[in-house]
């Protein structure tokens, strides 16, 4: 059964595992400073235009996050997410387990704005409260959807204004870059944020997430972080040679291409058939909106994610693609669809 | 200029004061192992007719939510409060610090319902999400607010069913159970509840909250939770006595009577003069509606807290009556508002 | 039966009650932003003459050591002990649940020196181990005893040479300050170190701990930290009022000088009689060997607490002497002593 | 230059690299509930003849030290580790971010006894000081040292009578098991800990180490742990791919031994020059001493790291072989060091 579960489901793009097996005998210093890390990291400071930016390669979102949101705030200091945010609902409260409260905001398109932000800050007026301090959005978001140029500009202005830290998830980054409705770049991005990062996992690589620090404040001690939370990977050249193979031209951005692609493939037939979607998304994400007896004959056929229920007798499902569906198994759907 | 700000403007009841004096130059055992800490303890098991509880006697609310919470819990677990909740906003993050997500579910009325908590329960489904392991709701409410032993009851039932543990915040036990429409006693809360505690601080104690556990799983070690969060009072008898004088007779009951009295007067004034209320409270604590115009003029005689913009020239403001409010003081602000 | 079992067995000094049931009925603004703390500060000021410092009055010693820790350190810095520090010993881990490692040194006499920092810092060499940020020091030390001057500024020299915060526990200051071989004031105690206490309850107070902060790093949101951590009582004024008495005049010195005259008399009676002693003390702690038998004998007239075994015969009781120690108390065990 | 840096400086055993390759395009199900995780967790069940065991396969060590030790303790309790341990010197306080006190026990050979156990229990008395509840050890250790049956057997029936869990980081179980004097195997250390790992990261896996918990109260919600600590890994069929190629047959011992055949290379020519060794190790970490002048010169041909100083002209090199150390490397180092 073709698997439209998640963007995670196969290994690697076939180039870096090569490159991987090319380097498996030779001996290498622990911890992420080897020449593999080294040079991922020239590359991505070649990519972000930003020379002094600290970057560090992480295994994974959740650690990424966690070890981030924590180097940043003093204890009584809280992170605003959208409500949907991965923070808030899909981390089973790593957050708050290392001890800062997530202050949820209802977003209907998953989004956060200035008047969102305005809100919480009026809201937390004494020491009776957490302190807001640092603002938690994702690109592309968790469903689906992605920041303009001009709505990340006034995001990031509001944030200087008001002391607060910018952090983008960019486990999804690939996904928001190449949508055909973006105009951002990751020079944007490095410009307009305090932390953000760049998602290998979802994107091709076997793993690894790569942090880009612009923020001064950020900086650090930040080894001591990773190291703590566990998450300084002992082989680290592995997270340096996936970064470099990704890098090394636009693996990165063709792999990300072809999964919006698929979606794209899979959008239109939908659209034509009539189908509607819970959320507005350009991107590797779709949340078609379908019968239940329709889900029930799509589980026979596909593997796939509930979304959510949207009525008595409707749900919206997830489906995702990425740098490795294959066009014949979009087509399968296709024609599934179109035999509705 | 008399003020309604809170129910903790004065010291404590001059039995207390005179009961501490007594016992103040005899050679006592320290951190609440001593004759006064048995003898209260003795007298709260008999007020609630539970012999099994434990008793452990805390100086302050936010320390007693913290350390019930934190023992509770494993670290990935999580605790249902109603958005309004004081554990939710006014304790600076103190249970996100001590590791546990803070679940919050908007309700009008402060209180929760099963089908409250049964959302919560259906949208956290799997180990990417923390699990939902406790109830968290307060009698009264932080907006006056009280539950009724038919809420209480269907509360009880489903935490059981769930597994959920059930934890009552009585920061304003006293208001709730001397209301005029309050059908509980501290013996069915004992029995309704895993883990609630007395408040002694807004209720004619200089400090102390007394809690009592009456679920076993809650009871091992407590007394090592309580020292670690930096709670064990070293001269703990004078917590003893405090709750020796509000058990040994009625003056816990009286003087949380005198505190509603006093509320209904002004409340009887308001009501009488066509002003409306945010919450519908019949406690201490009061939340009249007046325009931003007559809060101007409030404000040069009175002391309160606002508590939240109603429309573009109303406001909602909280007036708090307390064991110490004098008659006088609540005939001025009747005078007051009869004179507008 | 007297008990010498330690300096918190009774009240307060009658004065310091006497003023709080002066000020019991009037009405005080809540969490210690009231007059009365705001003029123990001022005396407090006054007394260490650092006008610009911040000082917060605490109720307990453990909740003061574990929030200003956790307030100075970030999360993979750690804190220097000696072994026997009351925060690496009898605080059930209230540091390391705040998330910093206690680094244990163990010194005979239960001081630091510059050598014994030294040797930490030589072990911790990157980012694979702590990070050691604050040395915590007592005055007098767990064990009766003290810092001299000499010894306070070479170990300051050495903490700002090498960007480590100096805190210094002062639950008995009182004892070290009026000790007969004591060359340290207040005003040095602030100049040398970047935060310290002068305890309330160990001497003479119901309780309170007065926190001073004098360096600038460590002074931003200190109230969220006490917040947070459960430590900001209601009715502030309380530990207000209570080192108002104890600075107004000489109350906080003459307390302390007593319970260590108390002290000589025993200390001159056991070293009459012969006994050793298992630590160096001219405070109101003395640790002196008996035989088995002879201890015994004692626990049948007087209670105290047992400090270790020497030998297979002998162990070292503690005796610990109070501004409310009796002449009478002391001298029935001065006359025991003398009838071995 | 050849380096004896440490045990993880190459990739992984081409077997297993080849089976990364053949999986690389097939979808799986994420976060380790795919095919090869269940195999491999049936290969390791055999192996260790226990059915009833959990067990979990995470990236890394310090990762599976503090999910473990973090979901075994309640907040007020603690892990007694020898001094040397892992987690109480190289984790950079990871297990004190989780909330938990390591208590340190000093150690010459880096093992504990029942009779070091007792001392902590007995030091330990009440609830003002932390509650020691697991017991951490390595095998192999830290210095090389490793556990006979009959000390594990000893440690495993003290644990048990006082109620203590007993855990054993196996991050080099390999060299452990294969060492020339062990007398253990994996269903021994089943039997006698109550969880324990096999490492894989420092025998020839990119990564991995396999945690089991044989006891049942350790086993509840555990992928809540691993998930909140950002554990688990979203292609988690990677790590099973590598523990079945490392248990299929024989890999993982055959790495091992190979690991520790070069080391007693080194170790047999060292011991025939005269040399001696800081600890007494039969596995694959080498402690040799040296003057600093052959250390000097042994630096311009060989890599490796300092262990500690013994006198002021000699001090220990730490030499660590591997299943990837080539003979070739091992008689260049015997060569030079004969030459001397």
């Amino acid at each position: 059964m073709y698997s439209f579960t998640n963007d995670y489901s196969e290994g690697a793009h076939p180039r870096i595992l090569q490159a991987m097996l090319e380097a498996n005998l030779i001996q290498n210093t622990g911890y992420s400073l080897d020449a593999h890390t080294n040079h991922a990291i020239e590359l991505i400071k070649e990519e972000i235009n930003c020379r002094e930016a600290d970057i560090h390669i992480i295994v994974g979102g959740t650690q990424t996050n966690l070890i981030t949101i924590s180097a940043a705030l003093r204890p009584y200091q809280a992170v605003i997410s959208p409500s949907t945010g991965h923070i808030n609902v899909h981390e089973t409260g790593a957050i708050e387990a290392t001890g800062h409260k997530v202050l949820s905001v209802p977003a209907a398109d998953g989004k956060l704005t200035p008047a969102l932000v305005q809100e919480v800050l009026d809201f937390h007026t004494d020491e009776h409260m957490v302190q807001p301090k640092m603002v938690y959005i994702s690109n592309s978001t968790e469903i689906g959807t992605q920041y303009t140029k001009a709505e990340l500009e006034a995001l990031s202005r509001f944030c200087r204004l008001h002391d607060l830290y910018l952090f983008m998830d960019g486990a999804r980054m690939g996904a928001a870059l190449t949508s055909p409705v973006n105009d951002l770049t990751l020079e944007d991005i490095a410009r307009l944020t305090d932390v953000f990062y760049i998602g290998g996992t979802k994107n091709g690589a076997l793993f690894g997430e790569a942090l880009i620090i612009t923020c001064d404040r950020l900086k650090p001690d930040f080894r001591f972080m990773i190291k703590q939370r566990g998450a300084m990977l002992a082989k680290g050249w592995l997270l340096g040679i996936q970064f470099e193979e990704l890098f090394r031209d636009h693996l990165f951005y063709d792999m990300a291409r072809h999964a919006n692609a698929m979606a794209s493939m899979l959008r239109d037939a939908l659209t034509e058939q009539g189908f509607s979607f819970a959320y507005d998304s350009m991107t590797n994400q779709l949340f078609p909106i379908f019968s239940d007896q329709i889900i029930e004959t799509l589980k026979q056929h596909f593997t796939f994610n509930m979304d959510r229920r949207i009525d008595e007798t409707h749900s919206a499902i997830r489906l995702v693609t990425s740098w490795a569906t294959t066009e014949a198994g979009v087509r399968e759907f296709v024609e599934f669809i179109r035999s509705l």
